[in-house]
């Protein structure tokens, strides 16, 4: 789902839209544009659901060449996944469009429902519907709805002065393989890991104050929980996937891990269902979305998905 | 959302997904695949939720020289709007994912969002998120909620031989814009009006035994109608748009009117809030999917999301 922050082109995009939405009241809206999932508590119910939209296009996010069927249809549905992950949910139902090319056959369309239906059946997430059509090129969108119980989803804006910041995994096993094309890293590149069990357990067992996912690099991501929350951050370096350099560990997109904050006095496990988990640092009071690496200033250079576009350059066109 | 029949590769495909899908017990699903939304019932809540998305793709649905911004916009929302309406529900929040492409401008989306929030504030309906992803051509796609009382969204299983046959408004219109490229039935075809009220009216008040939205043409909806209820179908001409050929009444999309039915003995008013409410017919017992038209059979001609794509033909390449 999109992130919103003033540093790029797309926040600046998002907040010109966030200002002209208006909520009704009582439309059940807790939270909306601007976190992983939006929010909606039903009349009378015990729980609040989650929902998450999040595009796979071609020549964009994969190529036909490089990326198999079942591997495209796989992350299509871990992306939204990963987005309920991060609001400590649990994953209900989804929906699929796909917008098929001249070139898709139906060995492809096969091949992409086994990776996506592979994915749903082991996490227990059923396809109820979607939209089919035809265009130039095949991309698709996923829409997952989750629920939490009442008023206890993760957000990117709980996070308070002193908490410590946690990542998940390894970071920058994504981009690495993007730039390899093969090999383990490759893997982890089309087949990422939505951490489902893990964002439970930060909500439920390590009372996580805020969490999101690294779908953007974690330079652009803890930019954002910070922004959200207010704060400044100071880091040291996080884990890095063997091979990855720094840069790639910084600011790579798709590693899908969890970032989340803890109360300053907690402490986490230092590792869950074989995945490391390190303390890369704290939060604090400060200019809001300063995060400085030892140190240093990080600058947010994760993916901006609008970046070079005509739609991002708000400069000259704007009225 | 998606159409599900036999009679078109589009139904074929989905038929395969839809066989390949579990639905783990206890999810909350109430209906799946099939219909003009999903209905999901949330744990302790008073009401079912309607969940629907639908595509709209540059040089499929609409081309950036003959469609504005603002239409784009409007019709990318009025499209799942009117599925919530086939269901009998209020709309209570949307997803937009947007995706543009290298000639879309900062003018060009402001007039997109312009076109989308004026139809969204007027329904009463706030953008609660999406996401943002640039590519090839410009295509979004749009997740409307919507809320029912519990067990009473209209489906279009539910018609009994018998029922009396209605639609809305007057056929054709919106192929007719489509033709002709200008003039009132042009404005038809690119600001459609969800009829949302009219929904809501055939369920409480005229209880409807079945509905759905004429999106792909009725000769092809109503087709669908009597495959989901096994049922035939005889009907007279229906009311057509001035100007429209026999044929855009029959066979064009698009022009989001209703289709429902009443019980034998019931009686519904011969228009709603100034739009026309006309008796085609009435469903009978007979091989399901028969429609016949003053006593001939009418093929469902209607628009298939698939054909002439290769991921539409499954003769050769099934396995």
């Amino acid at each position: 789902m999109v992130k919103y922050t003033k540093a790029n082109s797309e926040g600046e995009l998002l907040e010109r839209v966030r200002r002209q939405v208006s909520v009704p009241r009582g439309a059940g809206l807790v939270l909306g544009m601007g976190d992983d999932c939006a929010v909606f508590r039903p009349r009378g119910a015990a729980g609040d659901l989650l929902f998450t939209t999040d595009m796979l296009i071609e020549d964009t996010h994969f190529t036909r060449r490089t990326h198999s069927a079942a591997d495209v249809g796989w992350k299509a549905l871990a992306r939204g996944l990963s987005d309920i992950a991060a609001m400590g949910g649990e994953p209900r139902f989804c929906l699929l469009s796909l917008s098929v090319a001249p070139w898709t056959d139906a060995r492809w369309v096969d091949g992409f429902y086994a990776g996506f239906l592979r994915l749903a059946r082991r996490e227990r997430v059923p396809l109820a519907g979607g939209d089919l059509a035809h265009g130039a090129l095949l991309m698709c969108d996923v829409m997952v709805a989750g629920a939490v119980p009442r008023g206890r989803a993760l957000r990117r804006d709980g996070a308070r002065a002193g908490d410590a910041i946690y990542v998940s995994g390894r970071l920058g096993g994504s981009a690495l393989g993007l730039a390899e094309g093969r090999g383990r890293a490759w893997r982890k590149h089309v087949r990422p890991e939505p951490r489902l069990a893990l964002g439970r357990f930060a909500r439920e067992r390590l009372h996580a104050t805020a969490a999101m996912d690294l779908s953007d690099g974690l330079s652009l991501d803890l930019y954002r929980m910070c922004v959200a929350s207010h704060l400044a951050a100071e880091i040291a370096e996080p884990l890095r996937y063997p091979g990855a350099t720094l840069e790639q560990a910084l600011d790579g997109g798709e590693d899908y891990e969890l970032l989340f904050t803890l109360p300053a006095g907690a402490l986490a496990p230092t590792e869950f269902d074989g995945v490391p988990l390190t303390r890369i640092g704290a939060m604090r009071k400060g200019r809001a979305g300063l995060v400085e690496l030892n140190g240093a200033p990080l600058p947010p250079r994760g993916y901006d998905h609008l970046r070079g576009t005509g739609a991002g350059r708000w400069g000259g066109a704007r009225k």
